[in-house]
């Protein structure tokens, strides 16, 4: 794991998901680039513990600049490709999966168009980890046979910008939503004018894998109180569907429970 | 990694992703688990690369009995009962993750039930893996807020058996079909028929990150063809939506390609 033959190249750019946080969660090969890459890009999602074992003087964090604002899409891109004209091997750090609502795909064709070699390198996404560590499988043979993933905060500058949930509401399967913490009335209100059973499970998981994991769980007609009581704040996915209610059949075996998740909401699901 | 207190607990159950078939995508979890583990029960989905890694003589596969014929599903939940009452610290390896259509969200209601200890391993899905090292991100700011990831092959014991495909065209998102190589004229029919575009781009990814990986891609017209001509079987995860053509952007780039995939379909995309 440590020979020469699988030292990162220089000039090229790999695009790495670190997962939900959990250093064990990073996968072999990303771990493996992170010690062992000249230049680590990165945001904060992939959590504290992954981030304090980088090296510092390593790290270049793109996620806030001075005045808090991100980095725009398009620095990132430009400062890929000069550290990888420099000569660096590079990781392009995202939190979970780089090409789910990661913008693993435009950083890709970035580099491609200006001929920067690159690698792509899955991580497990928070869409999937997040509700299985609180106890939620997001497909169940019993209950389902789709999961959909959406985002609860749309790019508002999107022409066709609405996520379409009455559609979702038909498909009938597990609906997974990222960054869908604030808008949590909105798009449980659309489901349930769509037609969705008031008493259909639903829970929140918030910083999944993280020291300070906390999960509400409720019903879409509870949820938003579940929210407000647990204090959730993003980042926190939020699952609907029957599988939500699995969490109650084997919240006791569970790892990574804290106070909180006991005391709230959890006997309402 | 090695101490002690990271050591498997006797009389456990890890429900492990084994993540899409390369070793180094199995979580340093994952890893450490499957070299400390005393048994392993595991079917092929976790390709040749990670079965060949693993000690033969801690292993079950479950996945196929004498005849051929899987083990069936409660004697892989007994069995994984009566090796935790003996004492064992046991691996129950799926492949991808084990919460996307792998059963394990029985297996760990079965365990609760049965009062025997587990742990969720999450995995790197071979929904957005597969794609992904293919050169397809799952979402892309331009085209998608949402993806839905079905099975192509339905259990026919279920009442309502069959997934909404009408729905699925609605929302409008990319679609990742598991388990659906063989009723790919079916649900691509079904597509079109519910007003899918026939030059919407699909793309085929057999044995993602496994030795003898390969792709087929084109349209929803024309995928069945590209599928025979490149000769797809199973384990394969099918995409459609715009994002399947983003391969033909970042193509040049992309590891683990075969001679297969540059001469047969790739330039209908
Ligand atoms: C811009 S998206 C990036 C998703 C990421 N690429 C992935 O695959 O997990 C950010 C959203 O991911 C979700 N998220 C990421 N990490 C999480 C974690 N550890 N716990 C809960 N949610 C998380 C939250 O919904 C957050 O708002
Ligand atoms: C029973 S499902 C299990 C899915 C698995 N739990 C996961 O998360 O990837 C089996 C299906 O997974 C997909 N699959 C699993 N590994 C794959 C791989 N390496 N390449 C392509 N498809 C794969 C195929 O669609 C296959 O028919």
């Amino acid at each position: 794991m440590t020979d020469a033959a699988t030292a990162p190249e220089p000039g090229t750019v790999y695009l790495v998901g670190s997962g939900p946080g959990d250093p064990e969660l990073l996968t072999v090969k990303a771990k493996r680039l992170l010690e062992r890459a000249d230049v680590v890009l990165h945001d904060r999602l992939p959590g504290p513990k992954i981030l304090e074992g980088l090296s510092a003087d390593r790290c270049e964090d793109v996620g806030k600049r001075g005045g808090g604002e991100r980095t725009p899409q398009p620095e990132i891109n430009e400062r890929l490709v000069e550290l990888a004209r420099e000569g660096n091997s590079i990781v392009r750090l995202k939190g979970g999966d780089s090409f789910v609502f990661g913008r693993g795909g435009e950083e890709a064709e970035f580099l491609a168009a200006h001929g920067v070699p690159f690698e792509i390198v899955p991580g497990v996404t928070s869409a999937t980890a997040a509700p299985a560590v609180a106890g939620i499988p997001v497909t169940h043979r019993e209950h389902t046979s789709s999961i959909s993933i959406v985002t609860g905060h749309e790019d508002p500058t999107k022409p066709e910008s609405a996520v379409d949930w009455e559609a979702l509401a038909a498909v009938g399967g597990t609906i997974v939503v990222l960054m869908g913490v604030r808008r949590l009335p909105d798009y449980t209100g659309a489901l349930l004018e769509a037609g969705m059973a008031p008493e259909t499970p639903v829970a929140l998981v918030e910083r999944a894998t993280w020291p300070n994991q906390q999960v509400a769980a409720g019903t879409l007609e509870t949820i938003v109180d579940a929210r407000d009581e647990v204090g959730i704040e993003p980042p926190a996915v939020t699952v609907v569907g029957e599988v939500a209610a699995t969490r109650a059949t084997v919240l006791e075996f569970l790892a990574n429970e804290t106070a909180n998740e006991a005391t709230a909401a959890d006997e309402e699901v």
